[in-house]
Formats: C-alpha cells, sequence, structure tokens
C-alpha cells in the first residue's frame, strides 16, 4: 500500500528487522509501514510481532467506542490534547467501519494528524475493518502491541459502537470507554443497552446540550439493571469478582470541558483492582493465539497438498450433498488430527 | 433459554432427531427450539444439522442491510406481506446488535410475529450477536440452514450494516439487498460507500420523503464509482466475471409502494447467471466449514489433557513473556501437528 515494490519483496525477516529496529529508534515512518504489514497478516508482521511483542506490556489500552454522531473523534481529539498537556505520548488506532471489503477512507487520519505534524509522541492510524472474522480483534490487537513496543503511554482503540466485531475490539482494551450523545434515537437506544455491558466509563458527551444531565442519571439508572461483562467481552465468568459499576461523566469535547476528569477517571480505572487490567490483558493473548491458530489451520487445509481435498469438500457442502461436519471431519483426518 | 430442563438433558443425538423429524413435519415450535440450539452451538444443533443440511438448496436467501433508521425493519414486514399475497412462505432471521453479551432484546419478534399469528408460512426469529469471533456468521448461516430445510420459499437475513460481522451476513446471501434512507449524516454515508460494495439491489426506502429521487440518483453515481464485490463479502476475484451493476429502487415501506417491484427485482438477481449465486452457496459452505473445523480446533486445545498447556501459553503471552506466534506453536507441536 503505497510502498516501493523493491522494499515490499525484500527477505521478510530481514524487512521486519529493518522496520522493528527503526521503529524502537523512534522512526515513525517504519511504524507507519509495520502497521501496514500488520493489516497485511504477512510474514513481516509475524517476525516483526516476534521480535517487538515481548518488548511490550506497559501502555494504558484504552477502548473508545459508542453510536454514529456521539462525537467520538472529536472526544479523541480533546483526550489527545489533554495528554499532551501533561506531558504523556499517545497513539490512536481508530478502526473504520466503512468499507468491509476495499479498505475504505482513510482520510481522517491526514486531517487529524496535521495538529500534530511534528509531535513525535502522537501517532493515528486508521485500519480498515477488512478480512476475515475474528480478522478486526486480532489485527488492532497486534497493533496495539506495536504501538505498546514502540513505547507509547497510552493506545486508544476507538471504533464505532455498532457492530460486533468492534465493540469486541474497544472491549478487548484495559480501560473501556463508551461515550453517549443526549437524546438518540430508538434503534440507537438499544445499541446503547448493549455498549453499557462492556462500559468501564460511561461518557455523555455534548454535556452542553439540553438533556444531557438527564441522559447521564438515565444511564446511571440503566446501569444499575445491566449486567457486567466482567471479561470485557467475553461471557460473564460466576468465579470472578464481579466489576464495579461504571463512572458516568459529562464531557463537552468540542470546548474541552470534563476532559481532564476523563483522563483522572482512565488513571483511577487502571489502578483498581478489579481485576479488569489481568483479564483483558489475557482475552487480548487469547484472542491473538486462537487467531494465529486459525491462520495456521488454514494454512495447513490450503495447502498445495490439501488445497484439492478442502476444495472439494466445500464444493460438496455447497451442493449440500455433505454436511458441513461430515466435511470438517474429513478436513481433519486428512491433518491425522481424527474425529474428536 | 426458556425450556423445560428436562427436556434439554435429554440426549442430544434423541432430542436432535426429535426436533428434525417435528421440524420437517412443518412443527414450528420445534423449528424455534431448534434454532435457540443452534444458537447454543452445542452437540443438539451439531446432530440437527448432520439430518437437515443435506435436505436444503432449494430456499431463495436474501441478505437486508443498511444504517439504523433505513426502515430496514418496516421493508421486511411489507416484503413478508407481499410474499404471502403471492402465496410464497418467508423465514426472517434478524441478527440483533443490540446486546454483544446477554443476547438483547428479542422483543421485537413476538411483536411482529401477532401480525402472523396462526399463519404457519411465516416466520420470524431474532439471533443475538453474541459469541465468539466469526460466531455471528456460522450460526446465522445454520440457522439458515434450518429454515432452507423447513421448507421456506425464501430467507430473510436481515441486520443493521454497521459493523463487519453484520455486513457479512447480509452478504453471504443469493441476493443482497442494502436499503438507505434519503439524508443522511456524515459517518452514516461513509458506512454506506462500504455497503455498496456488498450490493446486489439498492433500495432507496422512504422514497416519498423530500430528496429520495436525489438520493437514488446520487446512489447511482457512486455504485458506478464503487468496487463490486464478487464472491460477497470476499475479496474480488480477477479470474471470475464481474457482477453487473446493481439496480436502484425507491420504496415506501409503510404504504408499501415499491415492495412488488422489489419483489420481482428479487426474482430476476436469482435468475442471472452473474455467477453471484453459486459463489454465494460456496462462501456460504466455506463459512460453515471452517467454523467448525475452528471449534474443533478450540475443543482439542481445551481438552481436558492439553487445557493446562493452553492456559500456561496464554498466560505468558498475556504477561509479555512469550510472543503469540511462539505460543501458537507451542500449542500446534502439542496437537502433533509441528511448526508450517
Amino acid at each position: 500500500m503505497g510502498e516501493p515494490a523493491g522494499q515490499a519483496s525484500a527477505d521478510p525477516a530481514a524487512r521486519a528487522g529493518d522496520l522493528s529496529d527503526a521503529t524502537l529508534a523512534g522512526d515513525r515512518r517504519a511504524l507507519a509501514r509495520l502497521l501496514t504489514a500488520v493489516e497485511n497478516r504477512g510474514a513481516v508482521a509475524e517476525e516483526a510481532l516476534r521480535r517487538l511483542y515481548p518488548l511490550g506490556g506497559r501502555a494504558h489500552l484504552v477502548g473508545i467506542t459508542g453510536p454514529p454522531g456521539a462525537g467520538k473523534s472529536t472526544l479523541v481529539a480533546a483526550l489527545i490534547g489533554e495528554l499532551r498537556r501533561v506531558g504523556r505520548s499517545v497513539a490512536v488506532v481508530a478502526v473504520d467501519p466503512s468499507s468491509p471489503i476495499t479498505g475504505g477512507a482513510l482520510l481522517g487520519d491526514r486531517v487529524r494528524m496535521q495538529a500534530y505534524a511534528g509531535d513525535r509522541d502522537v501517532f493515528i492510524r486508521s485500519m480498515a475493518a477488512r478480512g476475515h472474522a475474528g480478522g478486526l480483534a486480532s489485527t488492532s490487537g497486534a497493533a496495539a502491541a506495536v504501538l505498546d513496543a514502540a513505547g507509547f503511554d497510552i493506545v486508544l482503540l476507538e471504533t464505532v459502537g455498532t457492530g460486533q466485531s468492534e465493540v469486541e475490539v474497544a472491549a478487548a482494551a484495559d480501560t473501556t470507554v463508551v461515550i453517549e450523545a443526549p437524546e438518540m434515537g430508538d434503534e440507537v437506544q438499544a445499541i446503547k443497552a448493549g455498549l453499557l455491558e462492556v462500559a468501564d466509563i460511561v461518557v455523555v458527551n455534548k454535556g452542553d446540550k439540553p438533556g444531557a444531565q438527564r441522559t447521564a442519571a438515565q444511564l446511571r439508572a440503566m446501569l444499575v439493571a445491566v449486567p457486567r461483562a466482567g471479561a470485557r467481552g467475553a461471557a460473564v465468568d460466576a468465579e470472578s469478582p464481579r466489576p464495579k459499576q461504571p463512572e458516568v461523566l459529562l464531557t463537552t469535547a468540542s470546548t474541552g470541558d470534563g476532559v481532564p476528569e476523563l483522563l483522572a477517571a482512565l488513571d483511577r480505572h487502571r489502578g483498581t483492582a478489579d481485576g479488569g487490567r489481568e483479564r483483558a490483558r489475557r482475552a487480548r493473548a487469547e484472542a491473538l493465539v486462537r487467531s494465529i491458530l486459525a491462520d495456521r489451520l488454514r494454512a495447513l487445509l490450503d495447502d498445495p497438498a490439501r488445497e484439492a481435498a478442502t476444495e472439494q469438500a466445500i464444493a460438496l457442502v455447497a451442493d449440500h450433498a455433505l454436511d458441513p461436519y461430515a466435511a470438517a471431519d474429513r478436513l481433519l483426518a486428512s491433518l491425522g488430527l481424527g474425529r474428536l
């Protein structure tokens, strides 16, 4: 994607090494290229993650999600401003749902980056919501791991909170912020109830609009009734301590009102012992490992030696001549794994 | 979910047999229970699908998606009315994104079903957007296979077209209808561009509103520029014939205007030789088989004999003491699959 062919065709391990070293040395252009490799899920990404992953684990991963129109981008911009004011570095991964296939408009990045041109401690990157199922969660997880290793204090994962994958991405963060705007439509109300389950902090943005206080009160009332997602997106685990009720804050992103309080709430949540952070780390690790295992299994089945058998099994299922379980069993048997 | 414990604890194979037989005999209550089993992805669902899957392949699967507020539910209701008027049976699977965790509000079903109480040829079912990544696509695919085997002429898969998973569900149908409303906000505009890539038919609903004709003209102009997703959600395959440009229709779901024309367009698309249908069938079969393979792999790794090793590998990744590729390789080696 926009890279010279000569570089892209270099030995993946060498290229991964170069990009990783440059990234660790603070080269933002190398970091951007590395994230493109992560999006493309190839050998360069694998080699780079093998090197960089063990260097991470220090960044605070914050998921920011909410329905369209709640003002996520404006709030993220305000939060960047506040973080810079207190001297912290920040990277943003914005999951762009606009195109499931071609990758969609990444123009927003350039516009947003312009405000921080020359500031090495702000990095903004969109990732398209493309690829196979589950790809979004593992791609953004891998991107967060790279940004973590690159030394950013805080990594913001910004998603539109309307689809399952997008919510999962935000919910896999250490701290999940759900943004709501006052007075939303009916369908958005239903989405809201689902989002509240993953929230550690709820922000009513556009706090200067009429109805903001009432919306905040309504949300506090809803939060009492909503079951809490202990493992952040995973099913609630009965053995684990019940995470505490999320705080509800008011912000006006356009003026910056309430943004220092939001940062304080983020820091407070990070410091709490509700187990959320450990569980979020584990959930992210599991998502990464399982996604790699799925890739490996796919590679095994698409191996030239087995591709014809895989294709034939799928074609039989497409014709309803074979049920999908029988097809799966056949393919597993061909890998020597037998029936379970 | 709402089933007597006694029945749920019966032998899965026997229960699957009973439910399948009753479903094929036209028992809608058995069908509803079978779909609950499919949602829960257990042994009953597996046994039932092994029996029912080979009986399907006749229904026309139609995906209906669009941004919140475009009037999907009203249009689906109008389409049901039109289908019944011409004597066809119809099942609706509505993917409900309102709750990624607890399943959310399925109340809509009851309200919608009331209009067809006593009509065996209309069946409406919500499925919650829960479960692991990719689960949504395979669960709705399995549900569609059951409804197909149950003999419905047309199966409508209704999703909110804002998240990756939800769009994939609709895009996996034989024919994908994207609904738009006149005059949407900016963020919704961006979503729109992505949705157009998967559309076989584009419907501008609320056709009586000012701006509907202009929206239709704008969409026709956009469609010329948008790349077409030949495999309906999969990457465009250079070897395949380029599917033709989608039709753009106007409907007013609340009055029924344009709905007979929509049904005619659905029938026309089904009859075309653009290869879409065969490819959609293949894509659905592949999604089902791969999802089962992923379940099998998960079961292998979570097997009591290997669970401790799996947990330990994930814990090391969570602590950044091991990179996720090394962890995946370790787990594959424990299955005897070795490094690729």
